[in-house]
């Protein structure tokens, strides 16, 4: 049998120790496996556009295992009463090619692109940074929130978005999470004093969050939202002062932020800074930049680290997805269970 | 709420009808779709390759529906009691992104892959073909028998296989299916008087099934078994002497027989064929070769008319996989069920 983990079972797991030890464990499990990067399968992402959005295929292995996501991106949904970006994945034994787990990830991408924004600040961002503005409080920007004031000690948040009520949708969802929260009347004013700006935006097309005259010294640019092509958040300007890192170069061309930039402009990969093998920030007027798209290694360690809580607590179902036969080479025998009259009496299959 | 075909649920749906009407209605459903063949979105299958084997995703998309399939292939798994091939696939609609469908494939792929197999036939054996031997009596053989049973007129079978217990677990299936069988000593001796050969073996080689002096004017050949880089069953020689007809012809230069022949060698998409823009056979005494390797076309036949079929019969159960909300921006929120002290009294919420 497959394991199955639900909405329902996903919501549960988060609930068994909280977002914030959830959020905390999962960057953990990200972080391990960016510091032995090499050892994956690595392919941009297999896309299917259509006029109205995106489906993506994201798969990788390390040889051991093998994960893919499914993910969908359809900015009009919100309209119609819709997720915008829904998902689920699987995981499955390398050795045998047999599917093992089967989840949710509507929930577990917003964890984990949470949990590695925070992870990739934890080694970028200026030590002691508190505040973090926030421009665009629509699905991800709680866990955003909540991922950053765990792992790298954000207190106080500054909330922007064009739509007010996403602002106090935030802001009421955060009331108890312990942190200092401000909804602000521009991006400008978001970003004063912050030392960690998130831009997470929706629409699918080059916009200017941030403008050049916004960023100041030291500040960590945690650029979340700009993540298909001929979506971008940033101001050119903005990566021309700025130290930029990447989760896979090849799909951060097509998709990120450096889009804008040309294609032999110079990147570091973020798994070489963890992994000691390339510097991250080197003085605290750096201006660091994570232009983050998202990458199928932390799908592969969200679905890990889902598997592992699932197991530990005994919150999964069992999905009846792969035959089981008592002679493999007989799988036209197991059609008999369903066939009656052909093969002899009756014999009628319980409804799963 | 997503829905679900199990493997215990597709039992039952074959048993509904019967295997003959099932692979009939699978086989005009793929029809269908090969003729509107410009329509969908073509994309070579994307492949992770493992020492013991390879996982294999397939998408494909005709602009409303979007499908793909997974499936491994690992020899080795017969030796350990387990399944050469397993699969699961799904359905999603494309103005949304959403998941609709996901259904077990291991049984659904043999199923397809003969339908497919006597669908070709169909419009490339010559008409009075009523004897098929088939090399290779695995999985797949009883399938093949029984779909060129059904949409061919097949009326007599001569089995062959290295191993002559896989031979009588063929022919012991295949017993109660009004069908003429004989299990043959030899690959030769299966051969000779048969207007249609299937191959469909499974070692991953470059084995030769097939020799030249084996295959007389006017035979249809049906070579399944030979689908990744590196593995064919046919000869060189009998090649030359065929009309070659394959799915895609991108994928199967680097997964058919056709490996064995220069990149440039004349061949015929089937589909051009069925849709009336190419000739298939022109005469009696022509070899026609359906160089079968599986597409994702298929596969997302076989998951519509799967759909088809349990919605009518009311046989499927419901996937708890995408999170469905109030208020698709506060994604958070719906965290709020599980999560107990942080958020109020605790409310444990109903094992799924």
């Amino acid at each position: 049998m497959v394991h199955f983990v639900g909405v329902e079972a996903m919501i549960r797991l988060v609930g068994k120790t909280g977002p914030r030890e959830f959020l905390t464990g999962l960057g953990n499990a990200i972080e391990h496996d960016f510091r032995r990067w090499e050892r994956f399968e690595k392919t941009p992402r297999i896309a299917s556009h259509s006029k109205d959005g995106v489906i993506e295929l994201m798969p990788t292995s390390d040889g051991e295992q093998y994960g893919f996501k499914y993910v969908n991106g359809h900015p009009k949904n919100m309209k119609e009463g819709l997720q915008t970006v829904t998902a689920f994945g699987v995981l499955s034994d390398v050795s045998t090619g047999y599917p093992v787990l089967v989840s949710e990830m509507t929930l577990l991408t917003a964890l984990r692109t949470a949990a590695t924004s925070a992870m990739a600040a934890k080694h970028l961002a200026r030590s002691g940074s508190r505040t973090m503005a926030i421009i665009g409080n629509g699905a991800q920007s709680e866990f955003q929130a909540i991922a950053f004031a765990a792992m790298t000690g954000i207190e106080a948040v500054r909330l922007y978005d064009i739509d007010r009520s996403a602002s106090r949708k935030c802001a009421a969802n955060l009331s108890r999470h312990g942190l200092d929260i401000a909804i602000c009347a521009s991006a400008q004013d978001a970003v004063a004093g912050a030392d960690i700006v998130t831009t997470v935006t929706a629409d699918k097309q080059c916009a200017t969050i941030l403008t050049d005259n916004m960023v100041g010294e030291g500040l960590h640019i945690n650029a979340v939202g700009g993540d298909c092509p001929g979506k971008t958040e940033l101001h050119k300007d903005i990566l021309h002062r700025s130290k930029i890192f990447v989760e896979f170069t090849a799909q951060t061309r097509i998709e990120g932020e450096i889009q804008q930039l040309p294609q032999n402009y110079p990147v570091t990969e973020l798994w070489q800074v963890i992994a000691g093998r390339k510097d991250g920030r080197s003085s605290p007027r750096d201006i660091t930049l994570f232009d983050s798209v998202g990458f199928a290694i932390e799908d592969f360690s969200a679905l890990n680290f889902v598997r592992d809580q699932a197991l530990s607590h005994g919150i999964f179902e069992e999905l009846d997805l792969v035959a089981d036969l008592p002679d493999p080479r007989d799988l036209f025998g197991v059609l008999r269970h369903g066939q009656g009259p052909l093969c002899g009496p009756h014999r009628p299959v319980a409804a799963a």
